[in-house]
């Protein structure tokens, strides 16, 4: 499939710097708040693209959409037109912006509603997610907890190479990039023999995730085929599914975890479209054993992007203290949306579904803390001389991720938030 | 606490039968579906209550609703009225429909406009559902589950009395009684030596639990106490959580049930507000070992709650195979309430939480299939000569509840739905 924004060619008529991840090849879609109200919104560079300004200027004629669509607080009811909605969207705003097309460009009294530099935009919460799941997709994530809590020769449970494990986990806590999040309290078994105790969490620890967002599904009853996958698939952004580590390991059994994480998890602001990404894909593992029927897949249903995670602590520099890749998922999308629906469960419009932590083969690889630290055994050294095991008070965490390939760069800009005490 | 409209004294000038669910005193919401359109009502007898209707004719006049607060397709618009709101408006109505008084009654006109025979309306489902929880809150329950699949001597997991166990659910598949349902499939694992396979559920059961829907919670971050909790408890329904035991017994390790639970789970179409079951108060049982501070709670927070369960095989008759009572959980619902919150998890309008199966102590008491066949060990006698260890293909099941003191029966109707073959 050729989608034409995706040309690797194009440039845009909008200045965008080198190692942006937002050129023309992106076009991303986000909701901004400005004096002027929330609507929803493009990115190219360093420009925010208003979309409501475009459809009332009527450059966004002739495509199912109408004002309602834009001037709103959530990309909910422009993706309630479906990929071939927001696909032909895409297409239109590449033309729009490309060098060449010259019938906005030239039009500076258009260019100045359109147009609104990022720093004067507030990024509000991109969707109304609905339901929200949790993946647990990363092999070698699996396979580190299952080292440190059971044995190194087991690791892996027996149903993890069958099943695309995932839990439901709270999508009233699932905040933008920015916001800051407190310590949360909660129960602990510090002693074997003591009862458990109340305060804040101990072990709070982030894990490097990615996220992706749904159109709505089939009826309930219905299931997606791993083939179908894609239709149902709007786009990915960063996610921080934050772990106050010391409350999941005393409450999670036998449910799951639920305290230890419904709190906050944060979401990059500019959803890149699964579009975009088509040129990134490659190839996933072998799985071995063989997996059933309906979750086998045909192509390149994997993503190159690379991931990062960085600490801050206040007053103090950045410190990356993971490099990651998506790539080194084992189970894929299409994988766990056929997986998610083939009980008949129906997925909705702005659903949200996570990967879990995403860690590589490799130690630098790791998505959280616990397994950066191995347990605590291994701190960290930061840039002020402090040393993290899991992440302190006032501490800022940034998660990053960018595709690149031909010469373009496609990214997701950034997750961040820093951790204020507990209330 | 007086709330007029619970006075024991009332009687309504429509005709309530001998053991309806549906006196005076109950004055349930949700929302029906008639060749006029889909609005919010209230129900007395057997007529539903159009509170549209009502609104357009001036009768909810001087009370904080609007017209698109009742011409809509879900509670929440009215639930976004608060505590406050709904009780006033449950109180208006209890006044309107009282014996002696007249306004409406007279006017057969605008009765006629106001009520509709209930089997002359559809229900739907009553409320939209943001986040869906599932506590796991009756001891016997748990306790039941624990000698089944661990050890007599320790069938309660070390943290079940101090935590209210609790998991999200999917909030997408919750439907309205009525609905029917399909035999899920999925991977099970029927011998410990050979691989997974896939196919249609063969341990199918149901959960008798009950719901509770919530109004508006406080900002994430903040935390609701037991002694709050009633200001964010709306009402309560009858809750079917359908389980797959078969492909929950495979998948659930170690991050909970997932497509075992979320392919459907039934509510009753009328939430019977908190208030209409204050009547019915009764205390609950002494939490030894004691509780964490925040989970303590003073005054009776139990309801007494009679519930039964029935399956109807096709073209046969119902058979009651469980009675039990809500009074029987041991955590209630400000507990429950107050621990899902106390990390700072917000809870939003419209969320549904459900109480876990509830089983009483005797044999004949329990809420689930599992339970009540033992595992599959003691099938249960159908009417038909059939016998039952857990739902076959075409049998409807049936839940009802209702609680009854001095003489006022509050009940809340029933949940049905139909189990369909595979798809």
């Amino acid at each position: 499939m050729t989608i034409a924004a995706n040309d690797p060619n194009l440039k845009s008529w909008i200045e965008v710097s080198e190692n942006s991840d937002f050129p023309i090849q992106n076009i991303p879609f986000g909701v901004i708040k400005t004096s002027e109200g929330t609507r929803v919104a493009s990115r190219i560079g360093d420009k925010a693209i208003d979309l409501l300004a475009l459809f009332v200027l009527g450059y966004l004629d002739n495509l199912p959409f109408q004002r309602s669509d834009f001037e709103t607080d959530a990309l909910n009811p422009m993706m309630e037109k479906g990929k071939q909605g927001t696909r032909a969207l895409r297409n239109r705003l590449s033309k729009l912006f490309s060098e060449g097309y010259e019938d906005l460009a030239k039009n500076d009294h258009h260019v100045q509603q359109v147009l609104i530099d990022v720093n004067e935009a507030e990024m509000v919460m991109p969707v109304k997610v609905g339901d929200y799941t949790d993946f647990y997709s990363s092999e070698q994530h699996a396979y580190n907890v299952g080292c440190m809590f059971r044995d190194p020769n087991n690791a892996l449970l027996p149903n993890w190479k069958h099943i695309p494990v995932g839990y439901h986990g709270r999508a009233s806590s699932i905040v933008v990039s920015g916001t800051p999040v407190h310590r949360p309290k909660g129960q602990q078994k510090p002693s074997e023999d003591e009862p458990p105790v109340f305060g804040p969490c101990k072990l709070f620890d982030f894990e490097l995730e990615m996220g992706f967002v749904t159109y709505e599904g089939k009826p309930l009853g219905d299931s997606i085929s791993t083939e179908e996958a894609e239709d149902y698939i709007f786009g990915m952004c960063l996610f921080n599914d934050w772990s106050a580590r010391d409350i999941q390991k005393w409450e999670y059994v036998p449910l799951g975890p639920f305290l230890a994480k419904n709190f906050a998890s944060h979401v990059s602001p500019w959803i890149v479209t699964l579009d975009a990404l088509e040129p990134f894909r490659v190839s996933g593992p072998v799985q071995d054993p063989k997996v059933l029927p309906y979750l086998e897949y045909s192509g390149d249903k994997h993503l190159d992007i690379n991931l990062e995670v960085s600490i801050t602590p206040e007053n103090s520099e950045e410190k990356v203290v993971g490099n990651s890749n998506y790539k080194f998922m084992y189970w894929n999308m299409n994988q766990q949306l056929a997986h998610h629906t083939v009980n008949g469960c129906n997925i909705k419009n702005g659903d949200m579904m996570a990967s879990g932590t995403i860690s590589g083969p490799e130690e630098g690889q790791y998505g959280s803390m616990l397994e950066i630290s191995w347990k605590g055994t291994k701190p960290v050294a930061m840039p002020d001389g402090s040393e993290r095991k899991f992440i302190l008070d006032n501490d800022t965490v940034i998660m990053r991720g960018y595709s690149e390939k031909n010469g373009v760069r496609v990214g997701f800009g950034e997750v961040s938030a820093k951790l204020l005490p507990a209330k």
